[in-house]
């Protein structure tokens, strides 16, 4: 009586019978089932990018960090190394820092005192028996490791091998940018009424850009678009995209800096693309008239009018990253129907606010396209959700929304073949 | 370990085993399983009461309706005819109309910009592949019709064929209240903590009616009594009751229009009851004196002191039809322990506010028996949710709740028979 | 694919594999298979204090109590007998009084005006057919007993036979509080963000008493240890501590009134200690100086300098009773991760607040005490939630946890191992 009781959702069959070219059936966006299952193959077993390292500045500096049940500990320590821990005392499992970020000597549990070093080894838990071995109660370790001052964690105990090559890959383009002397300007958390691979889904594609006026004063709508299937109303935008491309790229070439898209989305474990952009209006930052929205200069570029950096990584991560400003986004899955966007932006540590740059002007662009977004994604969870919904397809400018879902089912197929080889 | 663990509630067992003349076990009630098989079993698969023509009076307007979790458009076509789609986008199944109610040309996804006509047909997706086919992406449709003037939907691809029939006898009825030429003149709507069926057994029981001081004013509490089961305390306005029926009959007799009850609540797939029957007090309206609420009439009656047309359709619908004015109820699941209870209060179309009717005077009686029977149903739930609870005795007046439940299982047997034999 | 589905939670197997010394392993502290099992296999299968005497002084006086889905009213009878019924109508099971408490003549629901008599009995049903037998529909009883003037109650049918037992230990020493003399100064209901084993496990210790400031003025933080596990920086209280139980000994006695420690937490049905202690500071009640919060006292005691009665019964009550006012508490549970904590100041029904006591004074140190009890439960909650949370060791003082975690796996053993039979 298979619609009548609410039965587990068989995941293995719909990851198995996924149709490339069109949205996933309903399961994979609001059953519980797929949410545990996204947490556990997805988020728990992939590098997942979780702080800059201008969040932890110095020695004891920590943010904590939640994905999923997991509360995680990212601190720098002592050798100003970024390290992290399940948020978990190793006594009775009390949550140990309570904060979202702040600084400590040692990490303390408020519960009965248990008292571990920034290297997350036990220094004290007052009154034990004689034969207690503090060394056998250190936290628990989480993989954690930087590239050009964006901090990744995997809770996986054997994280995917391939994210060294990646960072080869990502740092010439990062590096310039100097995020590692940057300093948090502003971070605003959305929470979205969808399920996370909407908000992704919904991040890859500028089909909806129309719904972006904000957005549209810098950014070219193009995205997604080429020759063969522009349509008509983008043509002069195309055409100015294009000479705006050229120019762009002659600077970054006189700088010796790469200028060539990699795009290596669903054939790699840690999926990520990387594409420097120019942008409208005045080229040179996400704001109401193109220019930029800090004096001061983050990256090491002669000149502000050098568009974008986008940066992505599988699953959940994106950045855009300007002479002027960089900003970062992560899309957290909190439920089926509830994803936290979190959007950082960060700008160079000596820039002073009220005189290097305005915070309203700073965020508006991005804080207005986010809220805009968040309705969009709530439509397409309120819609899913209807036994009614079928998978549509994909437009040929959803190309990196399909790659998207390609990276997660293929994510997905390996997870279950590894845990059914286990079993 | 039975107690122990949520064992999936087994719906067949609990259905199968279902006694006459007493009260469903808790299950039913307050269980996932009997939600989703209700919503699946009963509101999937049958005709249900979803808006009157006065809400829809022009071509384009349309009324959004939430069943479960389906969503649904209602709309006017050009042809004045109106026509049912489930309200999701056939691109990426976004919710396309966020709004309870409006007027259209197109019906637009304001995700991507998908068109639709208000005949369910693609007009336009932008930017499609040279082989995009919009034929193949209407919006999936949902079967509607009216009866004189109520709008009903079924979810079902086969709809239960005999509303025909119950259309054709309800309709020498209902024609003459005129509810095609009605105005909304107030809606309410109020979710009561409880589920649907204890909404409806509330409603199909007059042995409770000392609970409604308002609704005395005008409404003859002897509902389900008879010369057999009649308490001495409701002697008095039982003769009272006989009296106002003999004069209301010889009017409608006069008028041609007829009188009898007809009630076939669980004796077919629509089941249904409508009957004429006096009021107290002035015998015109449900006011507080009993007096019209409304000068200008609805009905094609020569005098308002004509009682009531009550009519019910299984599973959710009620219906007041006076002389002066009408109202509709329906009850909307929302969870095991959430019902919407939706009430409209029709007028004509030419009354005016502040001259013809007051809103208060109008929607008084109602909403305060709306609100008590939201406390009743409310303890109900509260006391079916104990694991002391048992299924008690109907009374002798609750017979029409008997019908209820015996209906209600009836179509769940027959679902259940129907999936089992598909397998 | 275990991890990836929801799977229901195998609770014979966790309880079977149960490790002593160490905290539970998670899913006892976050499961809904575990809340449910505790309240069939423990709140329903056992004693629970739920009320005092105090607040039902009279015939006819109720109150009602929540256990998990249970409703229970708990009214004195006109024989001034203390009864308990399920709070759920035999006719279609409304729950029938509504208020946490109350006087009434008869029981009466409602929705029907099913009267009951404070026996249970059904008096009236209205407008019955003749073969309506009322004896058939009493209300549902529930065991109900009292010990020197606490309340309890015991949901199944078969109660622990031993509680004769218990309750004969502990009379002697509760019966000079006067209990039933007493009246209710204060009540607080507080709910903790915890399973509510976790609030039990940390109202078993003082191994956290380091995070109660005003609980320290009055009470010895040693609870838990002694001679060889004494940590050094309570050695000056320790020597405190002896003193002063030397010298309340030695009153006890010259009273006649028993002092030593019984202790029979995980060794039978009904676990339960008793312990009479000094207090600090001026030893009289739990007070910001130890001195009594009330002049006139409620025990039977020339003086009120004789510590406190520590009073405990498994699995969820725990009383402190000194000279001049007791303090009951119980914690009940709500979900996996939400207990209430009700707390109930007693002071002599002669007292008078304002002149006899300071409502502030009385209840400040545990009002205090609790709230920062909440948020070490919720902590503790909120890392045991972890999927990296593994079970970690009781330290020596933690003794009396360990004692309620033997107790309560016990029970859940004896609960399977009953249902295993019966299946």
């Amino acid at each position: 009586m298979k619609q009548a009781t609410p039965a587990a959702v068989d995941v293995a069959e719909f990851v198995a019978r996924r149709s490339v070219g069109q949205s996933l059936e309903a399961p994979f966006y609001v059953s519980q089932e797929f949410f545990d299952l996204d947490i556990e193959a997805v988020f728990a077993r992939h590098w997942l990018f979780v702080a800059t390292d201008a969040e932890l500045p110095e020695p004891g500096d920590y943010v904590t960090v939640a994905i999923g049940p997991y509360s995680i500990i990212v601190v720098r320590d002592d050798n100003e190394d970024v390290r992290a821990f399940h948020n978990v005392c190793r006594h009775r499992g009390a949550r140990i820092l309570g904060e979202e970020r702040g600084t400590v000597g040692n990490i303390v549990c408020g519960y009965h005192q248990w008292t571990y070093g920034v290297d997350g080894k036990l220094l004290h838990a007052p009154s034990q028996a004689p034969d207690f071995a503090p060394s056998c109660f250190s936290l628990r370790s989480v993989h954690a490791r930087t590239v050009a001052g964006l901090v990744y964690i995997c809770l996986s105990q054997t994280p995917p091998e391939d994210f060294d090559e990646v960072a080869a890959q990502a740092e010439p383009y990062l590096a310039p940018h100097n995020l590692a002397k940057a300093k948090v300007a502003a971070q605003i958390d959305l929470v979205e009424n969808g399920n996370w691979k909407l908000t992704m889904e919904n991040n890859r594609e500028c089909y909806h850009c129309g719904g972006h006026p904000e957005l549209l004063c810098a950014y070219f709508p193009t995205y997604g678009y080429g020759e063969q299937n522009l349509p008509a109303v983008l043509r002069p935008t195309y055409e100015r995209y294009l000479q705006a491309d050229a120019a762009v790229r002659l600077t970054y070439d006189s700088l010796g800096l790469p200028y060539t898209l990699v795009e290596e989305l669903d054939t790699r474990t840690t999926g990520f693309r990387i594409q420097r952009e120019p942008l409208d209006g005045a080229g040179e930052s996400y704001t109401s008239d193109g220019k930029a929205a800090c004096k001061r200069l983050l990256a090491d570029f002669p000149t502000a009018r050098l568009g974008r950096l986008a940066f992505h990584t599988q699953p959940n991560a994106w950045f855009h990253l300007m002479a002027d400003h960089a900003i970062t986004f992560s899309a957290i899955p909190l439920g089926p129907d509830r994803t936290l966007v979190r959007t950082t932006w960060l700008v160079h540590a000596d820039a002073v606010e009220g005189i290097d740059y305005d915070l309203d002007t700073l965020t508006k662009v991005w804080a207005a396209t986010n809220e805009q977004d968040a309705l969009f994604v709530a439509r397409a969870q309120q819609g899913v959700s209807s036994p009614a919904y079928v998978p549509g397809p994909y437009a040929p400018s959803e190309e990196d929304v399909e790659a998207f879902a390609n990276w997660y089912v293929t994510r997905l197929r390996a997870y279950l073949s590894d845990t059914e080889r286990q079993r």
